[in-house]
């Protein structure tokens, strides 16, 4: 990312969300699509951040993404339930998904709600960060579209398919994990072919299936655990396939729209989203849960490091970040900068 | 593993159950014990297999696991229950956890079962096949004693604990996913020192946290993702010791007395896990997810394979070697041949 301009958090919002509604997004979902580009701004999670604030508006207004949702959902048991985001944007979605997860869940302890006709919807953790702040822990997915091989595959199949996973801690910020079922994201490989480096092993072939570690001749990604151990990585993109496409009836990852890399920004690309919620209460109870939780958070964080080097828990490198750029402000690339009128 | 013989299942079946019976096993927790260890010989997870029974004898007779437990279940609420296993052996605990998370399921859409009190279960994807052979979408975890570092860690920390995740296909072997958070299982390294072989890069290091490509400088596991990505293998052991043992209130990692190494094997370990859920039946229905099942196994099957490979789904090759051991019989190594009498 080309840093032209660091802004105030506030700004950053209030020109998002004017650009996604300028693009024509009724104000709910020009809200969700903003809180959660902007946790990602906040977090340092720019793949996902502010950056997309252009797409989504192009897609808003191409046909892609129903501006003006009305979601529907439909209760299927007491701890089940089926959003439908009536091809809007994905964030607006996947907030009233988790939020009505976490409700169900404080009745009947366990509780999923598995959404429909949706899109894109930026970082999988805002949706489970959303649940474990009121107190649950939480699960969200999103399958996306194909560009990650399979184990010894030599073609795209899986997205990058991303798990996320959020469990609250008291009086601290939630355990956090956010991550894609492969070892980096192909951003991340046109990043280093932009900088003339070479990739890491193991983390992107060539259209052979063969890995490399040149930027320029990526045609696939390679699944986290790489060449000797790729089939885990493999399998938890499948395992996000199968709870947000097979069990909602969503689009398949192979089967999808590109998100970029294709003519058509017309059509819906129907995808499916899967969130979880599991009300401690219910379990070991609060008291026993937060002792719990407190106790191997100072364990892990006492654990010995490397030389040189330190061990953190899920979410602590991400919370450094967001207290350096409250501090400091958000980096905005060139292009985002003007897009949402940062330059002028 | 040394082979020296090759037994047919139903005698290995018959002489498991009888040798915990021997140890003082009851009818109900020997039959569980013995299914889970056959489901694992039979697919080829041998580390998980009848080589265990010895062990699980040891341990029924020193007072770490109650050959006679009265196993207790709290239903918390539609959706969950908690199982107090009263520290008998964890297989007929998971094996019960699953069945009735399954039960709740169909009622409530999603359901999950803690395991409180538990110990050793074994293979985790024996509970979670169960549940899929039964018709829902489930998971399967336990938390182990320390064996895995940190990413950028020097110290044990995490176990290797597995993640299983299974899901019915129609007319087909459930798709099936059991993996250890770690690259490779510890008795890898034991096998490799064996063999005086060289360990893959970036899956173990020494007692200063550096990688290791020695197996005999090995004094802990490198968490799945290696030197570079080990921070979501680390995470993923996390996740799994939050839903067995922080959410239950069970015994953490880094608190759990040794397996094997250790000199006491009279204390109840007090082993959490956790069984979760989903009925495909209040997503997109039945007849919906099993054509998308049917649909992304093909596609799966037919993706590009790089030269000299091949791709397989998650279990496709547990499901050729169950074929080819059913055939041929399982093998069994010397020493637990002998403890079950195969060799006279």
């Amino acid at each position: 990312m080309t840093d032209i301009l660091v802004a105030p958090r506030d700004q950053l919002e209030t020109r998002t969300f004017a650009a996604l509604q300028a693009a024509g997004a009724d104000e709910a979902s020009a809200r969700a699509a903003t809180r959660a580009m902007l946790h990602a701004s906040r977090l340092g999670i720019d793949s996902h951040g502010v950056r997309l604030a252009s797409h989504y508006a192009d897609v808003l207004q191409s046909g892609r993404v129903n501006p003006t949702p009305k979601m529907e959902t439909r209760r299927t048991a007491s701890g089940s339930a089926v959003l439908d985001a009536d091809n809007g944007l994905g964030h607006a979605a996947a907030y009233a998904a988790m939020e009505l997860a976490c409700n169900m869940a404080r009745e009947s302890g366990v509780a999923a709600v598995g959404v429909v006709n949706s899109s894109h919807f930026g970082a999988a953790g805002a949706y489970a960060l959303a649940g474990a702040e009121a107190g649950l822990i939480t699960i969200s997915m999103s399958n996306t579209d194909s560009i990650v091989a399979l184990h010894g595959g030599a073609e795209r199949f899986h997205g990058t398919n991303p798990i996320a996973v959020a469990a609250p801690v008291p009086d601290q910020r939630p355990w956090l994990l956010d991550m894609a079922t492969s070892s980096i994201p192909f951003n991340r490989v046109l990043l280093y072919k932009t900088l003339g480096r070479g990739l890491p092993e193991g983390v992107a072939a060539d259209p052979s299936g063969q890995p490399t570690l040149d930027p320029s001749l990526v045609e696939m990604l390679i699944p986290l655990g790489g060449t000797d151990f790729g089939f885990k990585g493999a399998a938890l993109a499948g395992m996000v396939t199968l709870f947000s496409a097979v069990l909602t009836g969503s689009t398949l990852d192979h089967e999808m729209i590109r998100m970029a890399e294709t003519h058509d920004f017309e059509t819906p690309r129907r995808i499916g989203h899967f969130c979880l919620a599991v009300d401690p209460d219910r379990f070991a109870g609060r008291a026993l849960y937060d002792e719990a939780m407190t106790r191997y958070l100072a364990a892990l964080r006492a654990s010995g490091a490397g030389e040189g080097k330190n061990v953190m828990a899920p979410g602590d490198r991400e919370w450094a970040v967001e207290a350096e750029r409250q501090r400091t402000g958000i980096p905005v690339d060139r292009d985002t900068a003007q897009f949402l009128g940062l330059n002028t």
